[in-house]
């Protein structure tokens, strides 16, 4: 299905003296070119994110893991040296790789995954220092508990990875069967529109909302998919119209202001969006622009689809209320639109959606969470 | 108020052999350079309005106008003597007369004031030429009937620039007081959204919007004004905001997705558009993008207001189902957000919004044609 489709984030061990290297699909530089970025270091990773080299909730949550990894493998030892730690002191090493992962966990404050896939790290090292089984002290007696970190690191990163793409894939089955409901009960292929990139290169594998989107065309049951082009980076028009030409699906861009347009004309079937983070009520943020998509199919009756992994939710926040927004550089839209030089911008990147416009439901790797009014079409 | 705002069009009379000139702003270089376009041929203005050059509603009426002046009295004598036909001849000069304002008034298909101003010009001349008064008839017995037809024309479109000025500066007057009533109401300067450019640019002069906002900002009435970008073309971050600044009128630039953040965070008081031409019941078209502002101001219940001179009425057409949406070059949307070459895109110019989402009122040159519900701030 996604034969042709690059792995957003590949760990390369290291060998003969080379440092493990995490290696990034270049975002920043499709559709013009398929490149990679290389990072041996924890802040290359961290810049990574901030430059938005990878981007997506659950692809920067796989990435701020491997970041730990990166820290733990490749220079925890030069900087113990450097402030005359012993290596092996298992215990400053905890201390500075917890200092090191709130670095890394508040890189972009909006997505819930990157603090969660580093607290998930945190935990699965510090429950094998204090309480660790006999295994793990064998091993710790051979190498030093650090040795055994850094590997716990690692293998909890790639189990993050594994698990996302995983859990995307699940993902895509189960909406791939509510979308074949609703072709079988309109008896033809469906319309569907998606906002920014919740795709294969926003996770490890498959995506969210695209994976749904990739399911239900191997099926048979995609006519074709509006992509909102998503100001101002772009992520629709740049990540989504080339993973969708990459796969086969017919696809057809669009201006963000012209959902209106095609939902009046009856030419969306369903709207599937992705999420940087579900509250407990079922609010939620992702991408700028994902709010008035919502407001649009509610007042067309479009059902609306929110497609996350479970890293995504974040039972800890009452509402929509509480969500941190990021706001970034107001040179992103400038320059997009050769506004006047210095002219005052608002730039958020993320907005919030009440959980009432979810008509659809939340398709997630354990099935769908639906509304409690009686879906449309069943 | 608006002493450093450039004339929209202007009409240069030929001198010296020059032959007669209308000099349009290039819209298309505006805010990195104020240049000018001259054009001595009908075919030129029509150009200009294909290319935006010009645009605007009411200023590509005034355009069609000038460039039917044009024609009269820089092309068709050299027509005439290269299709052996007497320079005289009245009938001849009508007829290729509705021929050329045929071209001029299908160039865009959207707006009405296009082929409205052709039309009234058509009709001034015809009316003349079918019962001259007695001081025409001696001056068509000076200079012939062509002659006489080749001054009302011109007179004509200088009409038509003047009284669109006029009901420009008239709409921002009456606008003005309805915000000075909710300034009131609310007890402090109000936050105004605004979608593409219904400025000075898109008209003679004054705007119709933002005629409102100058008129408004000049009694101390807005805090400040959000800018949509406006996607594809930036009408919004190129020449809105560009006009703004020059106006002195505090403004920030938004994405046009962004419309739904601010309005749920009750940052926006009331939103005012142009409009492209206005059904009889109420429904208008508009710049793509209009529609969904519309259905989220009405959402939020933000009051919705349409600024537009009567000649942007078009009461043949009874809702707006009949409007014809122009569709524009995909290379528009794809070079602007860098997406694949050759991507399918789909790029209406202009959206409708139905009558019953102008909740603030239609804002014309005599005066506010109110929702029939109260206004919720009086």
């Amino acid at each position: 299905m996604l034969e042709n489709m690059p792995r957003t984030l590949e760990w390369v061990p290291g060998s003969d003296g080379q440092p493990d290297t995490l290696r990034l699909v270049d975002q920043r530089r499709l559709p013009r070119a398929l490149a990679f970025v290389e990072c041996t270091k924890a802040q290359q990773v961290c810049d990574a994110i901030a430059d938005l080299v990878v981007r997506g909730a659950p692809a920067i949550g796989c990435a701020g893991a491997y970041a730990l990894a990166l820290w733990a493998r490749n220079e925890w030892r030069r900087q113990a040296l450097r402030a005359r730690i012993p290596t092996s002191d298992a215990t400053l090493f905890m201390t500075m790789l917890e200092s090191r992962a709130k670095g890394i966990a508040t890189v972009r404050p909006t997505a819930v995954n990157l603090s969660w896939a580093v607290t998930r790290c945190i935990d699965a090292v510090r429950a094998i220092l204090l309480k660790p089984d006999a295994a793990t002290q064998a091993a710790g007696l051979e190498g030093g508990m650090v040795t055994v970190a850094q590997d716990i690191l690692l293998a909890e990163a790639r189990a993050i990875e594994a698990e996302d793409e995983e859990n995307c894939r699940l993902i895509g089955v189960h909406g791939a069967a509510e979308l074949e409901h609703m072709g079988a009960h309109m008896g033809r292929p469906l319309n569907v529109e998606t906002h920014c990139n919740a795709g294969s290169l926003a996770t490890a594998f498959y995506g969210t909302a695209l994976s749904v989107v990739y399911h239900a065309h191997k099926q048979g049951d995609i006519e074709q998919v509006w992509v909102d082009e998503t100001r101002p980076v772009g992520q629709g028009a740049r990540l989504t119209a080339w993973e969708l030409g990459r796969a086969g699906v017919p696809y057809t861009l669009i201006c963000d202001n012209m959902a209106g347009s095609i939902m009046r004309a009856g030419k969306v079937d369903a709207v599937i969006v992705g999420a940087d983070r579900i509250c407990a009520n079922g609010d939620f943020a992702n991408k700028i622009g994902t709010y008035p998509l919502a407001v649009l199919a509610a007042q067309h009756e479009v059902p609306f689809f929110v497609a996350a992994p479970s890293s995504s939710f974040d039972k800890k926040l009452a509402s929509g209320e509480d969500i941190v927004i990021e706001q970034r550089d107001a040179e992103e839209v400038r320059a997009g639109v050769d506004a006047p030089e210095g002219c005052n911008v608002y730039n958020p990147a993320f907005d919030v959606t009440p959980n009432s416009l979810v008509t659809g439901g939340f398709i997630t790797e354990e099935g769908i969470a639906r509304p409690k009014k009686k879906r449309r079409w069943l």
